[in-house]
């Protein structure tokens, strides 16, 4: 049987006049696009160019849903109550899937962006605050997330789709969590490393950790960076290797 | 026959701890709220109390979009490009739409706002922006404006529902125009005269001009203000008088 | 000798067309005003206006520094890296000023708002991170919180003037504490009461706590809110009793 | 005697986690800075940075006021009221000059932006508002602007130092005016071409029109961008031609 695997990546973190990684290139190389929708990064015009060229390529569009700070670019954590987090996730949905929609496409997931992404690993305020606003507005989206993170936990029991996701440039640790960034060798910077790694992931659901050994990593998606020259390299040089490990790099989200 | 008229209302025009008019009292009197994006006035939290209790009252939802400009509350006129014009539309239909449905119903119509609203009387590029976001997401609903100007005309050009305003606490000209803010006499202020006016419009089709002669004012909704007590209390003077004659007070959009 | 105490209160939170409290009535009675600076409210033009009034009624400009965040009012807390908010602060100081500085007067303490307030009292980064700002704007200037807070001690160590305040209309514990509001009484409604305790600390220093235990509280300021007309009210009896009783209602800052 | 010139270039421009051309190397390059004041563009961490680095080598420090736009980056034309933009200017005026005070020094000159820049030009209420900022912040601030507009002589009838400038990638006409950007030609690109005629303008006070003409061009400063990689080896080659011509390049504002 072939193997399967998703690649997905953070697009359209412009806003304005500023300009955030390279959209283009990133569109021919992952097959899920996740989407800032406005309050940490994105606007409205960033918004329509990305979905139109992610229908266009048969790219997943998801919403990059995160905290309403663009002066940090939703990387601070902020106590939002969770009510108030509800609204602000779905109006952060039903603004971007006005774009897919025109697209003549529709939103497929979602995956919290930033301090919100870290937040909702351990806190289940927030996480079943974002849950809510998924289920609310569309119950058959499937929702990105760290494995055994809180959100997919919560997810799970409100029943959305769950999708976990591993990081391609990033080390674990032999139980299989991320090793935080203070740590030297935390993040992974060889173009041939990360894709010989991510092509085992695909390949046979195994990394070797940190420590050496091989442990167990499943992610149905894999994440992968395009903010900077090298990451867009890297990206591509990934694919390459899973196109030519004869891996199916498709959407999670159809 | 029974006339009909629909009486409209800016709601929602809060944002954050701030508030700005009486929307629970207003909800009980008007019968299409027209509701602010969050672009000029509104918040998430804002947006779904209002759609929560419009539906619960069978009060229309409509979109109350306006220039990106919290600070200037959108009454000041800015150049937008017209193709990012019609995004920052789009995107505010798709977040109000995300609360109406959350509420059990959807977006019916749209009313610009302030000096959007004031531009596309007469400025066709913006006006063609601002259609061609309706248009885009959804052909199917109406557009609110003032009779006679761009926004209509290239409206109904485009295959919309274009409805006609007038504005209760406002004087006409003898060519049915609205009064210049800066005459004397152009705005009104004693309620029975304001729910006389506005009763005639609903019977009879006419009002008397600022210069005492009696024109055509054929509007399909009347639009009230709330944002004063003052203002609340007339628009439900207005009501009333129009409960009394026997018109039917009832949405446009349906 | 005659006793002397101040009396500040926040003001100048609006923005754009949003009012909050009665910055008029309220620079009456205070003689001391928490200016916001725009980050979590206030707005260039509101800045001048209650700048302006201050300044030609003796009352003294204080700088209500916040977290940027007027979707929150500057109340929920936000991990800023300290760097960061040494700088925001500085911003806010220095627009403050220009305001101060064109009403013929110039800032003279400050005062961190709502969420960041309450994270200075235990959070020594945060709370550094202001003592730098304000250093490194003038070190003349007082700063205005809570008595035992790591903000005050570490200004003190810093060389700054500062300024104890306790609260008019809040219950505290015997141990001199604010009572959290979560706890039934800990805020005081009845504006006899509210009186007389703010002129018993001003008279002989000293408060009945909520288990009825008469404690020092030996505060240089009191703050009183008027973002409520009952809240005016309040402050306006305040004044009185104090006035009454003979005590120097003065700011510290002159 | 030997020709003096200064050279003029936007900076720090960037807004949280974006960035917009090379500060670090036009500030070796130019003499004068003119600096995003946060309301369409710049925030407090990059206003200390460029107001560090500017003072530290001497280059003067000049506030790049603009309309409040940060979506638009103050590239659209906004009809704030004239009292209101004269708030918004104070309020930027002060929140640099609290930078330029902790780096050591003080705002020098103000340079309007964008579309306030353009339409200062000939709009005299928002040039006198603006003049009305400068000269309430600090009447011995110069000012930068275009020869012949409203903004220039309204400032130097209300005494404030005025000071011309002279765009060196830019054609002219015969007039003296700025070939609009629509005409071809009107945007000079070659770096030798672009040296030359600014060499020409200090060591002559001349400059070819676009059609061939010698005109008079004696502008005090000339502007050069820096926010594209080619802009800031341009600016480079104009210094160097001005440097190997023996021109004095030094800030008018000292």
């Amino acid at each position: 049987m072939r193997r399967t695997i998703d690649l997905n990546c953070d697009l359209g973190e412009g806003f304005g006049v500023w300009t955030l990684g390279d959209d283009e290139a990133l569109l021919d190389i992952v097959t899920s696009a996740n989407v800032a929708c406005g309050f940490h990064a994105g606007d409205p015009s960033i918004m329509r160019a990305v979905c139109e060229r992610a229908a266009a390529r048969g790219v997943a569009i998801g919403a990059q849903v995160g905290y309403r700070d663009l002066a940090g670019f939703g990387r601070r954590n902020i106590d939002v109550e969770p009510r108030v987090l509800t609204d602000e996730v779905l109006y952060q949905l039903g603004a971007l899937d006005a774009f897919a929609l025109r697209a003549g496409d529709h939103v497929r997931y979602v995956k919290p962006h930033g301090a919100l992404y870290n937040r909702i690993v351990t806190d289940s305020e927030q996480a079943a605050a974002v849950v809510a606003a998924v289920t609310a507005y569309d119950p058959k989206l499937a929702v990105l997330g760290l494995p055994g993170s809180r959100f997919l936990k919560l997810a799970a029991e409100a029943g959305l789709v769950t999708v976990t996701e591993a990081f391609a440039d990033r080390a674990y640790t032999t139980e299989g969590r991320l090793v935080p960034r203070s740590r030297p060798g935390a993040v992974l910077h060889d173009a041939e490393t990360i894709a010989g790694r991510v092509r085992r992931m695909a390949v046979d659901g195994r990394v070797v950790s940190i420590d050496g050994v091989v442990i167990d990593m499943t992610a149905q998606s894999v994440c992968v960076h395009g903010d900077t020259p090298g990451a867009v390299d890297i990206a591509r040089r990934v694919r390459s290797a899973l196109d030519e490990a004869g891996i199916h790099v498709s959407a999670f989200a159809t």
